[in-house]
């Protein structure tokens, strides 16, 4: 099942997308919902980010390539996390499948992309299992974590580097049935392939992170975890397209404008 | 004016405190609101924090003897910080006044206060002066940022050590006259008092905050801002309460509880 929230006459609802339309209903996939029997051609209405998140979590450094890159170009050693420590982002930086990515016009050239699987918390959860972990997760949906990494090397902390307004692209949609053994990440650059890789091949895995974060925090229905990523990203510029793939979720795609 | 935001007969409302008493209004101060006529004793009904925010801000180390003992603590140089570079808190964590701040059994004893100043955003701000800032503050409320000193000494990211469920008390309301410059924030723990500082002595100010976030970020209604503290704190216990004062907004008074 698909979940997409969205905004049609002003009104902003969620719904279940099957093919090229969307079957609107009333409430929501986490507090329950009934179908209206209104549906509507998924080119009509205004996707939206599928969840405003209570708590925006990110697990950050978790694939081993991608520590190894950021180790060299920051000139640090390769010290591998030994704990799953999670991580924050800001919902200010949040925008949905299609929005525009705004580069403000002090960036430096070194903006990069982050493909990010996405787990979506369905119910309240503390002092979960690794074993129950995926029984609280609703569904995942992708996101870019959009970073300038002379930022993050100059800041104290990542509020510019990653959570810069339009720096966070989020969606499509929330899938509930897609399979993190299947997975593979796949990111395009004006539809050219940039990296594939497989997205289950964590340092700590999704079940692990939300295990480790319930036992001081109970996840609440709403809240995302973004996974990390893989691999090094080419400088972005005005005029790009980045289309970050998933296998059995979908195409979260964002066009990059620069401020003049 | 003081907004308090409560629970009565099961309905969650904003209204307007004066004295021991609050009228209900319909709406809130963000978006807009109308008197219903409706009033309650403020004993008779369960304060809840006065907002919860969009993006939830903490601009960290930001007094200078803080800095200086935290610098001592983590056996670092002292190195006050050049710029505002803001940091993030957790929606999860927040609690309202008077409700109870729950030590998990694995806390270390090195658990600690940190009496904080949030500023609360009215209206959307984007790329704001310094002189116009407070224009863009709603008003003021109090925060207490639990610190355990262990696992954020231990830890990669402050997750555990300033996230855990309960660890951010926000409150008692969001007072509207308040003045900067004639504040002053005291510390009480079970009704001694241990601190006492002038509260707008800041490395950065509210203003200069502000407007560095507002150069990348739009700034959203009911955003908070929580300021950094000064000081030191004693270890908290079981069944300590802890009071923070400041001039023209109120008291935040939790309780402390560990888990047996």
């Amino acid at each position: 099942m698909r979940w997409m929230r969205f905004e049609v006459d002003g009104d902003i609802s969620y719904g279940i997308a099957e093919g090229d339309s969307v079957r609107l209903v009333q409430g929501d996939p986490f507090d329950g919902y009934e179908e209206t029997g209104a549906q509507y051609a998924i080119s009509d209405v205004k996707l939206l980010i599928p969840v405003v998140p209570k708590t925006f979590y990110a697990a950050g450094l978790n694939y081993v390539e991608h520590i190894e890159e950021q180790a060299r170009l920051h000139g640090r050693e390769i010290n591998l996390p030994k704990k799953a420590d999670v991580g924050y982002r800001a919902n200010n930086a949040l925008i949905a499948h299609g929005e525009t990515i705004v580069l403000p016009k002090d960036v430096t050239e070194k903006v990069e992309y982050e493909a990010e699987l996405v787990a979506v918390i369905g119910k309240k959860a503390k002092n979960i299992t690794e074993a129950e972990a995926l029984d609280y997760i609703l569904g995942f949906t992708i996101g870019n974590d959009l970073s300038e990494r002379s930022w993050q090397k100059e800041d104290r902390t990542l509020w510019r580097a990653k959570n810069t307004d339009t720096f966070s692209p989020m969606g499509p949609w929330i899938d509930t049935d897609a399979n993190l053994a299947d997975m593979e990440t796949v990111v395009s650059l004006n539809s050219e392939e940039k990296i594939r890789f497989e997205t289950n091949k964590m340092l700590f895995s999704v079940e692990h992170y939300l295990s480790t974060i319930s036992k001081y925090i109970e996840l609440q229905p709403g809240d995302v975890l973004w996974m990390g990523t893989e691999g090094a990203s080419p400088n972005l510029n005005h005029g790009d397209v980045v289309d970050i793939e998933i296998t059995g979720i979908g195409i979260l795609s964002n066009p990059i404008i620069k401020e003049s």
